[in-house]
């Protein structure tokens, strides 16, 4: 920290991403990355005639891009936003949406984003329990007197919230905002998209780098009312108008309209879920139900910290929190069959 | 605004990016970009293999990128810190060096941006008139008080500061931050980069977008003491770690090595800025001495306004910002010499 930096940030804690090491090449299942590449149409709009037209600035109305996701969900362009990565998003919606007299509010476990965000924009939270068995008790959400934020699937437990329970919410809040980030929703989870249409205090927070393969593109959206997204618009175009750039426009378009690839992407990460799943219930896991494209597990036999270790050492990667709540878990990426394989070989070889 | 909208931000107006009409085809002289396309490394580096990794996050150092650019400005990589264009760093400087008691210092003349940044921040500012030349009067900033925003060229001035100048607002300041922004340094400016290891508060901020072609891939950069660095890198953490995504990254690193189609690039911007200079002094045209890649001119026989509008009528489009002090004024930038003549041809027409 050097001298200048604003006495108000003195405290702040950065987030941290999940590790890249580079020692060695890695089984990486910890960072909740797609084991397929994105959809050939991505690979294929991206010309060099694309890559010259690269010294004009990018569309800062993504339009499109807006056309392309509007077809796909049925929304108007009013009802969207893009950001650079849906952390962007997230982040605009703690500053448009929060301050000292409107803290954020959220769950106990959940995304470890929202607290720095909260931190960073110097607003108070209020982090509330989730329940033992992880899941969100819905009476804690009644007239909570802040803007709610849940992460459905949650993460890094991966367990849904459903929707009927986000409509009791959303009624008992009509007040504040509630921001529903459904980052890992498209492995079977239901969407709180259609809620937009009814409530006027609703944001719903989605990302092309899970369900589209394209983490490394950065691209994030949101659907709401057109004056939530005129907010979100506003606090944009304060930031940095041109925040998702030409190349990611175009293959975010590219990606959504491939409706049949989606598919089959979403559908096999449901099918090793499952596959998973059943190899480490056998040998002694608790798994928690997950509909994300991770599973949240617990062995009987050995603390999360060392089975982290142990796994890294046999070049996987998984992701440990230390949080006291959650420290015997570990967290696992849904990768391909082979490489779900190989950790079952690593665990077997632990244990 | 939604009813939702934090008060603090009710009066927040924001940032206006230059016009990009879709109606017809212009002759587009109107938000700085490059008549160049990038350099050809920057085409080869995009390959199907890089564009199937896009399914992985992108590096968070931005360790490549990080290299190459250390390389040629011969600084360590904790003197350098990159963002998805270089409006994003500066919106980080705003947060990390700027508060209720340390308010944002620039001229009253410079580039829109700062004001909103300032506002979206909820800080104060204090904009210092620039000379009735519009030069910057260094005793005006002497023990400012605040933190000091500089472009350097000027925008839409295009006047060059020197860095005697600045040297001497970094000494009457040791106590507050200076912030230099050469996003236009590369046309015949002189550089601050130097005087990052002498004055530890110092930042340098430069962009892809002008001199690199390189707008529509959004990369900035910027260069300071590693404290200073080390608390922009804490703001950029605490608000998207992933901001550079993996394909700028790429295209960064190829065209900051081809220093040979820089060179190239840059020298025809400076021949062209003279070519239409004379022109337009020809022409009955006041032009202020620019260093940038674009110039700032006033007619003695047309009012700025009327003539954006007849220029924009004939298909080519300039900028008119309608600030009383420069209303007078359109911001032209140097495109190729085709563009320029079709410019001088359309004036003709007007005048």
């Amino acid at each position: 920290m050097s001298r200048f930096l604003s006495k108000r940030l003195s405290s702040l804690k950065e987030y941290v991403p999940g590790e890249q090491p580079k020692d060695k090449s890695y089984v990486k299942l910890n960072t909740n990355e797609s084991p397929f590449p994105p959809a050939k149409g991505v690979i294929d709009c991206i010309s060099s005639g694309v890559l010259s037209d690269l010294k004009l600035y990018c569309d800062p109305v993504c339009s499109k891009l807006t056309e392309a996701v509007c077809g796909i969900y049925g929304v108007g362009p009013e009802n969207v936003i893009f950001g650079n990565g849906s952390d962007e998003i997230l982040s605009f919606a703690f500053t448009a949406f929060c301050d000292k007299q409107t803290p954020a509010i959220f769950p106990d476990i959940t995304y470890g984003f929202y607290k720095v965000f909260a931190d960073l924009n110097c607003i108070d939270c209020k982090e509330v329990p989730l329940c033992d068995d992880f899941t969100v008790r819905t009476e804690d959400y009644m007239r909570a007197g802040g803007t709610i934020f849940i992460a459905n699937p949650n993460a890094p437990t991966g367990i849904m919230l459903a929707v009927s329970d986000i409509e009791k919410i959303l009624d008992a809040n009509k007040d504040t905002v509630v921001v529903i980030d459904e980052a890992y929703v498209d492995f079977g989870g239901e969407s709180c998209i259609g809620l937009t249409e009814k409530y006027d205090n609703l944001i719903v927070v989605r990302t092309f780098s899970k369900s589209r393969s394209l983490a490394g593109a950065r691209l994030g959206y949101a659907f709401g009312s057109p004056e939530l997204i005129r907010d979100l618009q506003t606090v944009r175009n304060s930031n940095n108008p041109y925040n998702v750039n030409t190349l990611t426009q175009l293959m975010g378009a590219a990606s959504v309209t491939d409706t049949e690839y989606f598919r089959k992407c979403t559908e096999a990460i449901m099918e090793n879920r499952e596959y998973l799943t059943k190899k480490l219930t056998k040998r002694n896991f608790d798994v928690l139900p997950s509909k994300a494209n991770f599973i949240f597990a617990r062995s009987a036999s050995i603390s999360g910290a060392k089975l982290y270790e142990e796994l890294k050492s046999r070049g996987v990667l998984v992701r440990h929190f230390s949080k006291d709540r959650i420290k015997d878990y570990v967290r696992i990426t849904i990768g391909s069959r082979e490489e779900l394989d190989k950790l079952v070989m690593a665990i077997d070889d632990i244990i």
